[in-house]
Order: structure tokens, then sequence, then C-alpha cells
């Protein structure tokens, strides 16, 4: 075999940072948990035309083949799933009559797209999501908790502080109508391209697409300028002067989850009215968050409510969650050096082999300190002690174990003790490698 | 949408099973982490040529394309990983020079297979690989920790107790050269298929295959029955008056394996010399392993160990190894009722809701709850009592907050007390849903 490369869009972490990672997805998962989610973990394929249902996204989709397989219909193709939403529509859909609504659950999987790949843009990366769907109707108090679980989840992460940031549709939808445009969506559309083109192209594009007016297109921009971290956006958008019903009750909506974000997690959340989110199956709260110091790079973690995603017949399953782009973040992270593990391995004591005769009685006391939760490692050969602190140290262990001498050292302030292997612990700190990041 | 189906081979489980699973999957981790194994997650994907250097395998491999690709050469295509040896050899010739060897690492992943489903078969599935390498020479006392290994592991779930046969094939390759056949590897694939063509069929395919004679054939067949729980076995062997210098060696190398693990867990392995594995790439020991209770479905867990597996140039890194698989055990176990969570979320503590005037007030019971670890969801809308208390049976949620009353209620035994919800704390059985299964 020559040396084999990587291939570009499929980043793979070294064992450390993927101790790092599952750190992390531990942490998630608890959150989640508290909140009462259930886990669930869905095929990564799905039949091509359900993948194809929104057609923008058809260019990304992997198609799959079995190389022996006769030419197939494109009826039956399966394609790799390039979101969780969509699978956990499916799923919610297929096992309605067995599952109790409203219906939480948490999945963190790998998705793939076939897009170009950038920094902090993959074709094989790792979402963490959580969504609450329910039949037929779905109570608003949902769309106020997802950004309290995210505050909790990313709060307990070695990560930089983050900001959600929030809007609702029907306050955006409503207050185009109100201004008088009669393709909302269009709209939505341009002022979604803000950090794109700019005002200027917005405005330009609102005029050409969505039929406004220049005084239209200005009050378009000037509510996407509207930004506070409590419930005074309220005021600015009423001084734009423009009234519409959809537009109160999007008002309304947002000024509960601002205050509620407010008394959970001071500073988490800012109404911020120029967040749009592209895709068009939102109905009413979007959510998008920034990691401080990492503006830049854009969303990492973005969702909202949706009310048409999950329908067949006459079933209709409304709902609302959020996205973690778990691979972004940890790529932003990892690349500026802001995360790490305090060792390579898991493990905490290396026991010297002082001769390969040995070796059954250094099992054992790899065995009896492993009964009691501390990972342990048995010297690969009988090589002179140095060697065997090297060993260790380039490892990271922090802990070498005599056998003769029946002693532990620590090797990193060389202080050796006696000890017993059914009763050393080693301090807690130094039981599991420890992450070193943000907080 | 017409309401979806499963795609078969793609088995999903229900939420409760996915807990049961996490579970699982967090045990195996502990305990590959106790004896020093660091986590490695691989890309889903490897160029489509390094899946079929062994040319068996091609017809399982799953090919990606872009929807909207080009016509694309060969040359750069990618499939999925049908196994995580081949990810694995593959991420060591990459990053041989910042890995420090031996290199120990754990790999829970999915794979596919485009192969016909059958019962306990699927086309994707999870795998936990172990694997140990080492630069030019790995120690054999690696071959014996592996199974020790897996003891651990599978000894700490709730499964039925199981049983890992162990061979090596330098003692079926010296016994075979010893017997003076000259194709090895065509006896050791003939003896491969004892299982499913009996020793009829196998004595036919070495005298067709192999070049054996009817007494040879005999010889082999004679070997393949051997079996024992200690180091009897190499009387065994020795009593069929074939001698030959790799046959001894194997034999010594294999009564380490089988005394070791004896000393370990008693009943644990058998040296069961029919063992085969058919992959050409094993050297040393094999393993594979019964579930009691369910032989009839097979190994739910083989490897052994390879010399050639991972090469490039003059870099050569041999290996021991082995795989669970989860999927398939798992199936086994859902499917006869063997295995399931005490209830269908985390959440331990329903909070009702008086009124949705209430509900802020019912959120911060919930926040204090899940600020000291116990899973807590706000009921979601005000309907009678009576009502709330079913959604929290129908989910098997233990108890029931009451927040006008400062109460909780036990809905099993209905036994309700006084309860503040910043001390409050359920039995630690309650608090996280159990695993109902083996031991």
């Amino acid at each position: 075999m020559t040396r084999p490369t990587s291939i570009s869009g499929f980043p793979e972490w070294q064992p450390s940072q993927r101790m790092v990672e599952q750190d992390i997805l531990d942490r998630l998962r608890s959150t989640f948990e508290l909140y009462g989610f259930a886990p669930l973990e869905t095929r990564a394929v799905e039949p091509l035309d359900q993948l194809l249902r929104k057609g923008e996204t058809s260019k990304e989709v992997y198609v799959l083949r079995r190389l022996q397989a006769e030419a197939s219909s494109e009826d039956d193709a399966l394609g790799l799933h390039f979101d969780l939403t969509v699978p956990f529509a499916r799923f919610v859909l297929e096992h309605a009559g067995r599952l109790t609504f409203p219906f939480r659950r948490y999945q963190i999987q790998k998705v793939w797209r076939g897009e170009r790949p950038q920094e902090g843009r993959y074709r094989e990366f790792l979402q963490a999501d959580i969504d609450i769907v329910d039949r037929d109707t779905l109570p608003f108090h949902y769309e106020v908790e997802i950004p309290l679980v995210i505050g909790d989840a990313l709060g307990a992460l070695p990560i930089p502080p983050v900001r959600i940031q929030v809007n609702n549709r029907k306050l955006c939808e409503g207050f185009y109508r109100g201004l008088g445009l009669e393709d909302p969506e269009a709209a939505l559309r341009a002022v979604d391209k803000l950090d794109k083109i700019g005002p200027g192209g917005v405005a330009d594009l609102l005029m050409t697409t969505a039929g406004a007016s220049q005084a239209q297109a200005k009050a378009c921009l000037a509510l996407a300028e509207i930004s506070a971290p409590d419930a005074s956006f309220a005021d600015a958008v009423a001084a734009l002067g423009v009234s519409d019903p959809l537009l109160d009750e999007g008002l309304a909506e947002l000024v509960r989850v601002v205050e509620a974000a407010r008394e959970h997690t001071p500073g988490l959340l800012v109404a911020d009215l120029r967040i749009a989110r592209g895709l068009d199956y939102y109905t009413g709260t979007v959510y998008e968050t920034l990691m401080l110091g990492y503006e830049k790079y854009g969303s990492i973690c973005s969702g909202g409510r949706y009310d048409n995603l999950a329908t067949a017949g006459a079933d209709r399953f409304p709902g609302v969650g959020i996205s973690i782009g778990v691979s972004r973040m940890l790529g932003l992270l990892f690349g500026a050096g802001a995360l790490a593990a305090s060792r390579q391995v898991p493990t905490c004591v290396l026991v010297a082999v002082p001769n390969e005769d040995s070796r059954p009685e250094c099992e054992r006391i790899a065995a009896s300190l492993r009964g009691r939760g501390i990972a342990t490692e048995v010297a690969p050969s009988a090589q002179k002690y140095g060697k065997q602190i090297r060993f260790a140290e380039r490892r990271g262990i922090p802990y070498v174990w005599f056998l003769d001498a029946g002693q532990v050292r620590d090797i990193r302030s060389g202080e050796q003790v006696d000890a017993d292997a059914t009763s050393w612990t080693p301090p807690a700190d130094d039981l599991r490698p420890r992450i070193l990041g943000a907080s």
C-alpha cells in the first residue's frame, strides 16, 4: 500500500481530540436527558425521493450504489441523510402509532453533504439535534424552552460563551404583509442574504424579487437592524409604524422567548430581527447561535419552529428543534488551539515490568487497579525502567507502578510512595484525562 | 408524503431501545478505557481501491456518488467502510509519524455491507472494535490480553454469559504442513466451512481444493474436533502424532492464552480447534464468541492476530484486535424480549401544571431539580391532573410533582409526600431508566 492521505472535507480527529469530543457529547447527552429528551438514532440512509423533496438541497446528496448491483431504477435509490431533521420527521410518521406525543428526542449522528469543503464546513460532520413534536398542534411554550436547553447544554461545555440570536417568522411575515408586500417569502429570502451581499444588495433583491418599492425595502432593512437583549425590541418595531395581526402575534411570542431566557440565563439570548434562516419550512421562532470570538464563522447551532415538515395524509406533526454543529464547533476550537485533553490516552497508571516472568504478577496489579476504576496499562516490554517511564511520559500517563518496590511514582513530581494495588487511589483530578478549554 | 416504511437491512431501534444501546456502549467504553485503549473515530468513507484490496469483499461495498457530480473515474471513487479494521490500518499508516506505539485504540461505529439481510445480519450495523498495533513487531502477550478485555467488557453487560472460542493459525498451519499438505490456506478455508457443509463436505473440499488424501482429510477433521477449556487440548493434538515447529509454536501460544484466561475468568474461554476465521489476514491467535442460548446465530465477537494488514513500503504494523457485533447482539436480545429499559424516557419527574399562568413557576421547580441531576419535564398542558398523571404513566415516569400542594407522588405506589425542589431526591434506583436484562 502507498501511504494513504486524508480526503478533503472528511475530517478525522486524533485520539486525544476524540476524547475531547466524547466528553462534549457526554455532557450534551446529560443535559438533553435532564430535560427529558429520549435518544434516537436513525439509519444513515433515506430513500432518495425523500431527500430530494426540497429541491435546493439536491446537489448536496450522496447517492449509494452497491458495487455489484444491477443498474437500479432511481425509485428505490438510497442516499445518505444530509441533516437529522428529515430522518426524524420520517421516523415520526413511520412510528406515529407507537410513539407518545409530545415526543421529545435528541439525536447525535454524522450527516453528509457533497458541498465544496471550507474552513468549518465539511462533507461529513457530526450534529447534535433536539426536537419536540406533537400531533396536530404544538404549544408555543416549547419555542421558549428550546433555547434554554441549548443555553444549559452549551454552557456546560468547555467552550467560549455563546449568544443565541432569535427572531420570529410571524413577526417578519406580518411586518412585510403590513407593509403591503405580496410575497413575504421572497422578502425573507432576500433579507437572509444580508451578511453576504450587504444592505444595498438586499435592497436591490427586495425590489427585483419581492416587488418592493424603495420605501418598502428601506423599512425591511430598518426591521432587520433591530436587535436587543430584552423586550425593548418591540418598541423599536412599533416605531416603524407598521401594523398587522400576524406581526403582533410574532412580537408577543418573541417577547416571551426573550424574557424567559433573560430570567433563566441573563446575556444568553438576543432578539435579532435580521435572523431569517433560509430554509422555508420554519413558521415561528428561529434560532442561530454565535460563539463569542468566533462570530465570523457564523452560526454553530440553528433551528426553529416548523409546522409542515412531518405530514402524511391527514396526520400532521408540528415541531420545534435546533441542531448543534458539533464538528464545526470542534474544528474551530481545535484549529485555534483552544480545546485539548490533558493526556493522549485514558490510562492513569502504567505498571512497569521488571522482567517478562513477572508479567502475570504485573497483570494482577493492573486488574486490581482496574477493578476500582483506575485505568491501567502494563508496559509493553521489560525495558530499563528509564525507558518505561519515558513510555508513560510520551502519552501523559501520570503514574508508574513498580512491582518490586511496591511503590507508585507520580512521574511529573518524581514523588514515589509505598502503595497497595487494593487500596491506592490517585487524586480525583488525575483519574481521567482533563479537558482543557474555556471555562 | 405517503407514510414511510422501513428499509430491509437498516434496523432502527425505538428510543427506549436506544437508551439500552447507549448504556451498553457506555459500559464497553468504560471497560476499554480501563485497559488504556484510546478512542478513535474514522471517516465513514475510504477510497474504493483501498476497500477492494481483498477481492472477496468487493460485492459488499456501497459506492458513493454525488448526485450532481460529473461522471467520475473509479480512481477517486469513495465507498462506505465495511468494517473498522481496514480504516484503522489506513489511519495507522497515515498518522504513523505522530502516533506512539504500541498504539491501543477502540472504535465504535456503524459499518455498511450490501449483503442480503437475514436475522441478525444487517446492511448497516454497529461494531465496537479494539486493536493493539506496534511498529515492526508486536509482543505475543497482547494476544493473551485481548480476550481478557472482552471477557471483562461483555461480562459487565446485562446479556447472557459468553464463551470465547480460541484457536491459533500457526497451530493449524503447522499441523497441515506436518501432515504434508502443501496448501495450508486452502485447508484452512475448507475447515472454516465445517458448520455450513459438515465433516463430509469438508473432507471432500480438503481432497479437491487442498490436495489432501483421505487420511490427511481425516486427520484435519480430527484436529478440528478438539476442544477443551484448559491446556489438555495440547495432549489431544499430540495424540494425533503430527510434528512440526510451527505447530509447536502455535500450541505453546494457545496454551498461554487458555491458561491466562482460566486464571482471569474461569469458564470464559475454550480452545476450539475448528475456529478458522475465513479471512486470510490472520496469522496467530483467532477468536470467536458465542452468547449462551444464542449459539445458533454464530459469533457475536471475532478477531485475531494479523501481521500484514498495515504495511506501506518498509513500514509494517502488526496487530491484534477483536470486533463486537453490537447491532447483531442487540437485535437478537431485543428480538427475544431479553433486554429492555424500565421506562421509555430519561425523565424521572413530571411537574404537573395547574394552569398556564403557573407554567413559569413549574419551570423553576424543574430547573431546580435538573440542577441536582434529576431529569424533569414540565407537563405539556394544564389538563386535569388525572390526565397529566396518565401522561407520566404512559412513559413510565415514576414521579409527578404538584406545585400547589408542594408535594411529589410516586405514581406506582400512590404515595405522596411533602417535597422541596431544592432538596428532594428520588431513590438512586429511580434516577435513571434501569436496564432489564440478564445478570
